[in-house]
Parts: structure tokens; sequence; C-alpha cells
């Protein structure tokens, strides 16, 4: 089914060696092998035929909606992908294209009646056709299918809403190549597709180190490529809380970097309409009780630690669970947050809350011998989920938990989301799932980790297997998604994108493509021309698979 | 004698902890303290006192040669230390230093006349003193020693040769900071400095992926900005030939990933003199008899595997020993080579022979006979080396050698250098320095393969002392430096900066600073800051000591 061949290699005597590595004519090796137009993530159902058609001209080929459904987000989009398609990036002014198109018509690169007549039949365009635009925003019940027939004249793609379409674009964009006569060409194709898991989702961590927007944006780009649809924005944490809250400017005044380190609201709201024109949520994390510190600019918030004299030391711990000042705090701030970031999810952490500072705490003992907890203090994180997580459902926002919420055991509405990061993650899932939550997987998928790049820890990434776990069809059938992950202590706007693409590929690939489609070294074909394909639309994804290069159509 | 300071934190209340980082008012964790205006790598010797200058306006601030010595090399580097010390980047257009300084100016960051009359000084300028500019290109002799002393009205800068010039105009501008008050300023300082290797490298390898040119001078910037002196260019290897020779165009035509993947000869003459520009040597290597899969082209050089019943297989080993035409190749070859790069350092490498394709040929066999090797390739390999060696000697020409050379026996030339890459390497530098050699180390900075990056590799990296090894005075003597080293399989345009550096820097102070310069946390303030220079210097160097960030000068 997949085509293989390798771009560029100036010898023609190449042979395949078991490990998809290949070696010239002067036996050079280990070059990851290179597939051509072969999709990323891999499609359910994909039939492809030898026949090969040439693209038209880009003065006459037209994407289109068939359907009358008014459909900005797609308008966008067709013009997005019509530049991917002939000129292998998004946005190129309209002097280069000017310029790129006169040389690509001189080298023969597209269906010219005149040259070609009857002999080879072009393509024309895509012809897209939807049922239904009126979703302002992608959710989780969004349905993301779609077919994509490429034959002659017209290639058509078909989906019930804008979301499903823009997946299908992605595709089609990437079933083009170059043939070996420099023509930019695709194969006889018909494809069905949906995703596997609902939630396909990457972390981004803002806090540690501060992401300027360009950098943001680029990475919407990268996940609209591999069709995932989950921006996780970990905007702030201890050390600092670059949002501008409308409510609270103070906060992020006190508690960023710098005032350069911010991210206004319009800036926000851009981040939000760059995701929906490329189908992706954005789940927004503001983490409490624990990683708070930066939030101490809020009078009262956060616990006081205490010496053995009862003299405050000057440190912070958690937020302070006791004061009802916190409520009437968390309460406005959480529906600004709700308010400002359109998804139904929002995540709010509750991870790693140490109880050091809170033991400490006079006033805090005296609450715990009060309510009976003892030295209990997973019951006074529990007192602090139940009242907040209240504000949260109050709000009706549907609140995304990291697992320790329910692994100490508060008793947590089952609608309530548990995000999965502990070893072993098997186990874990069997015992959330086994309570009943919903789930999302990200344990393996924590890429800053990621061991020595030398040693290709994609395959490691690519290899899990999100539903191998010991549970029920019910069990199993709660595990919605998972999320890869950048927590951003080492990573900033010089290498973000770098250590995190096309890592994340391999999650997802695993989130989107059906169960069967596992083998590795078949996949590092495929991966080292999606990183390829990712560097030539402007992101600098390294490479992952060994030895090798790209080499883009029409750069000779 | 470090003045340290956090830059741009809001709170004015901060309290530092133990391990060098640093907690805000609300108790903000992990954050790395930055020095402010401490160089790196860290000088032999430097007194600081806290009286400071601040600079005068670029208007009048002269950066001047006292001495009579024409010295194109300096005018140059005069003019790149102006920018970086007002404007914090070597480049930088007339109109963008305009604009720059008109707000500098309105934010008072000079000293001015009339605002601070005689109750500041102003720095107006330094004095370039050298005695010598007559050598065309830095070599493993050049006198690198320089002293500055930093006191009104000018800054005074004194140095046998351009070279030492040039290491003390690095450290001047790195004495440059921003005050609390937004000036410019620099403490009063003298310091005496030399380096303590000759001899501190940077391999890169342009063969598993290549590298364009502008990344390539990225390179010899980041490397000027630290002291390090020897660009090690890996230019060639199995997996390609970039390298365009005058005498065989053919071997990067058909050895080369692509006709757009070749250094021409200008592009090498380019970076040797953009190199020689910064006081860097450029050391090629032409690795033999193994990793050479890519000079295939060269009719009958490797050679060609057999199997059982003696027929060719088609695949092709080293380089093949026992024919006369390989040696006729090899001089005309080395030749130009040696014409082409200017330094009489030549890296032959030597390293990582199979003896399987040479064992499969009958040819082979037949000569081992012949000779009465036996079945001992190695001395096939020390036969090869010895006729080799003999070639670039004659064109007086000093080879480098990977340590398998003499770990397989050959005998070499005493003044033969041996590169030592394998571990243990305190029992190998003993090896190889008790046969009477000299050695440069690299084991320890294979910078390509160290650990994961959210556990800080570089304070490893920082915490080897290349003389700590079993050995005679006289064996340590003949150590004269080492290598940081970044093998290409995982690195290419898009994250060899970022992979570089700064974990480079921990291996340029290694080697040019004192014996006792070692505290890893004093270091990891430094870096910070030095890492953010890079990066304000247009340098992709990414994060090494967690979370944080860099406010610039001017940024706001």
């Amino acid at each position: 089914m997949l085509a293989l061949s390798v771009i560029g290699i100036l010898s023609a005597v190449i042979s395949v060696h078991g490990n998809g590595q290949i070696q010239s004519e002067f036996g050079r090796p280990v070059q990851q092998l290179q597939s051509t137009g072969a999709p990323w993530p891999q499609p359910q159902t994909m039939t492809s035929a030898t026949v090969t058609f040439p693209l038209a001209d880009p003065s006459t080929f037209r994407i289109y909606q068939k359907s009358q459904t008014l459909c900005p987000v797609l308008d966008q989009a067709f013009a997005r992908y019509f530049n991917i398609i002939f000129f292998g990036t998004p946005e190129m002014s309209e002097e280069e294209k000017l310029m790129k198109l006169r040389d690509m018509r001189q080298h023969g690169r597209f269906w010219n009646a005149s040259l070609h007549g009857k002999n080879l039949v072009a393509l024309m365009g895509l012809s897209v056709n939807i049922s239904d635009c009126s979703e302002m925003f992608p959710s989780l019940e969004s349905s993301e299918n779609y077919t994509l027939d490429v034959s002659e004249p017209f290639a058509s793609l078909t989906a019930h809403s804008q979301w499903g379409a823009l997946r299908g674009l992605e595709t089609f964009s990437q079933l083009v190549y170059e043939s070996s006569l420099a023509m930019l060409v695709v194969n006889k194709t018909s494809i069905t597709d949906f995703p596997r898991f609902a939630h396909r989702g990457f972390l981004v961590d803002t806090s540690r180190h501060f992401l300027p927007m360009d950098i943001l944006l680029q990475f919407l780009d990268a996940m609209a490529y591999n069709k995932l649809n989950v921006f996780h924005w970990h905007i702030v944490d201890d050390q600092s809380f670059p949002y501008q809250s409308k409510e609270f400017p103070y906060m992020s005044q006190k508690g960023a970097y710098s005032p350069h380190y911010v991210y206004s609201q319009s800036d926000v709201q851009r981040v939000i309409s760059y995701a929906r024109d490329r189908g992706i949520r954005v789940v927004p994390e503001f983490d409490t009780p624990g990683h708070t510190q930066s939030w101490g600019s809020v009078k009262g918030l956060l616990t006081p630690c205490e010496d053995k004299s009862g003299k405050p030391t000057g440190d912070y711990g958690p937020i302070n669970p006791i004061l009802n000042s916190t409520y009437a705090f968390l309460k406005p701030f959480f529906q600004e947050i709700f308010k400002v970031f359109p998804d139904s999810f929002i995540h709010v952490g509750g991870d790693e809350v140490s109880f050091d500072c809170w033991k400490s705490n006079k006033d805090i003992q005296n609450f715990m011998a009060k309510m009976g907890y003892g030295q209990n203090y997973s019951k006074l994180e529990a007192y602090y989920e139940k009242r907040f997580l209240g504000i949260v459902e109050d709000l009706l926002a549907k609140p995304i938990v990291w697992q320790e919420v329910v692994d100490n055991g508060v008793q947590v509405n089952l609608e309530t989301v548990v995000h999965v990061w502990k070893q072993p993650w098997q186990s874990e899932l069997h015992n959330v799932t086994k309570k009943g939550y919903k789930a999302l997987l990200s344990t393996p998928w924590y890429l800053n980790l990621a061991g020595n790049p030398y040693g290709q820890p994609w395959r490691q990434i690519y290899d899990i297997e999100p539903l191998k776990f010991t549970g029920t069809a019910a069990q199993k059938a709660l595990v919605f998604g998972g999320e890869a992950c950048m927590w951003g202590e080492y990573v900033d706007a010089t290498n973000v994108i770098q250590r995190s693409w096309p890592r994340g590929c391999a999650v997802a690939e695993r989130l989107w493509s059906a169960e069967n489609v596992r083998d590795v070294n078949e996949a590092a074909s495929r991966l080292a021309e999606q990183r390829c394909r990712m560097v030539r639309r402007g992101l600098k994804a390294e490479p992952v698979t060994g030895p090798g290069f790209c080499e883009f159509p029409g750069s000779n």
C-alpha cells in the first residue's frame, strides 16, 4: 500500500534492508528510508491504486465547497491548503507565489494540456461537501469523520462537519507528492477515516518558561498537521502567572516573569480562534490547590507556613483551604476563565499537593481538629476539592483533574475526567476506570522525559497501546483519549518546537489510527516524510529517525 | 566576587537558597539565579570592585587600537563588539541602530554630562594594545593571553597578538550589564587571563545531516563567545560527502545527499575566514580507511565484499589497503586538502575499521598470506596507516588520529596527536600518554550522547577534570586540550545549535579556566547569564539550568 521511494538519492541502485533503512550503490549505511505521499497518522481504511494523476495548473485547480453551507472556517482552510499543496507551505506572499509559479511552470510540474494532451488525465480540483457548519467551536462530541475519494477530474471530500473536512484536507495535502518526473501528482486513492479516540491532546507549559505567541501558533499548526485536537494550555504554575486576568489584573502584574511575558486577553482570543480554525479545542489548566506559588498576590490565598513557635517563616504553601475568602476568590476567578475559554472543559489540576506547610500552620491544625480529620491531610485536600469542584460544577463547566484527586479518595462527580500521569500507568488506568471515572492517559507520553535522543525514544512512545491494561470492556470504554505533555523546565522559544516535534507525531498516530497500526519500522519511513513535511511547512521539527535529509519538491 | 542579582523579578523581596536557586516573595521555587556581568569562561585572575562606571554615549564611546600595528581582524572585531556592547547583538542595520539609540538615550541608558555631571564618571572607551598582528591564521602556538583593566576614563586591553585581543574583547563585552537604574554599566575590574589548554575544540558533523552555511557561521559565533578555538569539521563520513573537491568534483556529485547539500570551495573559504576573524582554527577531518562509504565514486578505492564463492556481494567495505591505486589517489587528494585548509593539522580519522569485508575478499586474503600477517587484520590496518600517514607527513601536515590507530599497535610518529574517545577515558589517556603521544580528550564530552535534558546533563559535562588520570607530570603535559563533539545522526539545521549550546559552554570553561574553577552551583548562575547572552546575540541556545527567563536590557 505504501509507495516507498528514496527522494533525491542520486544513485539509482539502492537496496532496502530489513530495518527500513537504505544503502546506496556505495553501500552508505543507515539512512532512513522515506515514504512519499503517505499520510500521518495512518487513515482507518485506505486503498490506493498505482494510477497517478498530475495536478492541474494552480490557475485552474480549485478547492471548493460543493455544499451550500456558509462556512468561513473552511474558506480560510481552502486558502491555506491550496498554498500547502502547491507551494509546500501555508503562508507565502503573492509575489513569492508568482515567482514560484513561473518557475514551476517552466519545470513542467503541472499537467499541461498542450504538452500532455489526452495521454495524461489531470486532477482539476477538490470538492468538499459538508452537511453542517453550525458548531462555532469544536467540542468533545464533534464529528471528525470524513471520506476522501481521489479520482479525476475532481477529488471529493465528504464530512459531516467542518472539523471532519479539516482532517480530510490535511490528508489530501499529504497525498500530494513529487513524481520521478518532478510533477506534482497524487495516486488514485479512497479513504474512510475517523479518530480512534475523541480526545487527542498536547499539554504545553507556559509557566516554567514563557512561550511567545508565534511559538504557540506554530505549535497549533503542528498539532493540526497531525490531527491532534486538544491544546491543553498549562498556562500558569508555581514559577510564573502569565495569564492577564480581566478581573484580577494584578495577578500577572505580580506573578508574571516580567511585563513582557504576559498573555493579554486578545492574545488568548487569538490562540483560541487560531486553534478553532484548525479544529482544535483549547482547554486551559489552572492548577490548584498546589502549584500556585505565583498566585501569591491574591491576599490571603496561600497558606503562610509557620515555624515551631507559630511565627510565619515567610514561605507560603498551597492554597489555604480553610478560609471562606479562598472560595470567594475562586468563584469569580473561575467564572472568568469559563467565560474566556469557550470549551466546556476546564483542567483544574489537583496534583502534587504538599502537606508540609498545611501541617505547620496553627489555624489549619485547629481546623483539622474541629473537623475530626486527625492527622489525615488528604481529608483536608478532599474538603478543598469538594468545595472547589462545587464551584466549577455550578458554572456548568466540566472539570478534568490530575489523578491524585481520586487517588486521595475525594468523592467527585462521575462526570469528572481523571488525567493519569503516574507509573505504572496500566494499574493506574485500571484503578481509575474501576471507580467508574472517565480517563485520559499521559504517563508514557511525557515527551520532556523521553530518553536519550540518540536512541530514537519516539519508538517507545509509538509502541504504547493505551488500552492494554487489565479491565472490562466497560472500563476500557471510559478511556476516551490521551495527551502528549511537554513540561517547560527545559524548553522555551529556542527549542520547544524541536523537542516536541516530531515526537508528538508518535502520540498523534497512536490516538488517531486503528489499534493494529503498530509496525514501528514501517512507521519510521512515514515519520521521516512527515517530519520533512513539517519542516517544509516552516516548523523546526528535528530529525529523529537517523541520518538523512529533506529534499523538497522544486528545491532544485 | 560575583555580583548576583535577579534581573526582572518584579518582587523586591527574594531569598537565595543553597542550591543557587531563588524564591520570590510568593515563594516561587526553582528559578535559576542569574549572575550579571559575570564572564564565561571564568578568567584566570579577576578582581572587581564595587565601583561602577556607566558607559558614555555611543557617539563618544570608542574602541580603538593604541598600537600602530595594522590589524584588519581587529578593526572588524571592534565594529562587532561595539554593537554587542551597546545593542546586545553583533549585527544590526544602521536604521535599527538609530532607532534603538534614540530610545536608549530617552531612557537614560548612557552617561550624560548634563544629567550626571561630575557625580558620575563615565567610561569613555576601550583602548587595545597589541604588539604583533603578523600571523595570518591562528595556530596551536598562538598566544591568547591578555590583560584587561577597566577603569575610567578608558579601559585598557593589552595582548601580544590579535587572538589574545579577541579574547579580551569578548570578556569586556561580557562585563557590561544593565544596572538597577537601567544604565549600561561596567564594574571597575582587573583581569589577567590565558587559556589552561591550547586546543579547545568542537567537532561538528556535516555528513549524517548536512548543515547549511548560516548554521556553521552561527556555530563559530557561539564558539567565539565561549573562547573555543578549534572548529573540528567532520565534513564527510559514510552517509554523505558534501565537500566539493577541486580535483575530484565527482566525489560530491556522487557522494553528497543532493546537489544542494554541498560545500563549494568558496563556502569552505568563507568558513575558514569567518573562523579566523574570531581566532578560531578550522581542522578538517577526512576519516579513513573506515567511514568512507560515501567515497565510493573513486574507482577501486573501497574494498568489494565477496561471498563465500568469491563473487562480489555488491557491498563495499573500508578503503582497499592493498592496491597502489589507493595511495595514488590519497596523495593528491590530501595534497588538495592541506592546500585548501590553512591549518597545519589534519584530522585523518582511523576509527572503527570493520574487518569483515576485508576478510571476505580473496585478493586481500592472498595479500595477508604474502605479508605473513596470518589472521591479524590489525596488521593490515597498520600497513594502511603507515603508508597513508607517510603521505600526510610528506606534505608536512601534522596528523590527528582517533585512538584506535595506536590502540591497534600502529607505530606512528610521536608528533601524531591521538584523539581519545573511548571509555574509560582515564585509562585510555594513561595508555596513550604512556606511549609518549600527545593527546586530546573527547570521551566525556560527546554532547550528542549527553543524558536526559530533564536532569541537567551539563553538570556532569562540567564536572570532568581532564587531568584526573593516573600518570606522571610528563604524561599529563602531553594532554594539550580536548573537544566537545556533536555527532550528526539526530541533529540538523533545526536543532544543532540548541543541542550544542549552552552545553558546549561547560566544556569551554573546563578547557579555558583554572583547574580550581569547579563549583557547579556557582557556575549555574553564570551559565544562565551566558545562555541569555547568547540568545540575545541571536543564537538559539536552549535553557539548561531550569525554569526562568531572559530579560534583555532595553527590552521594555
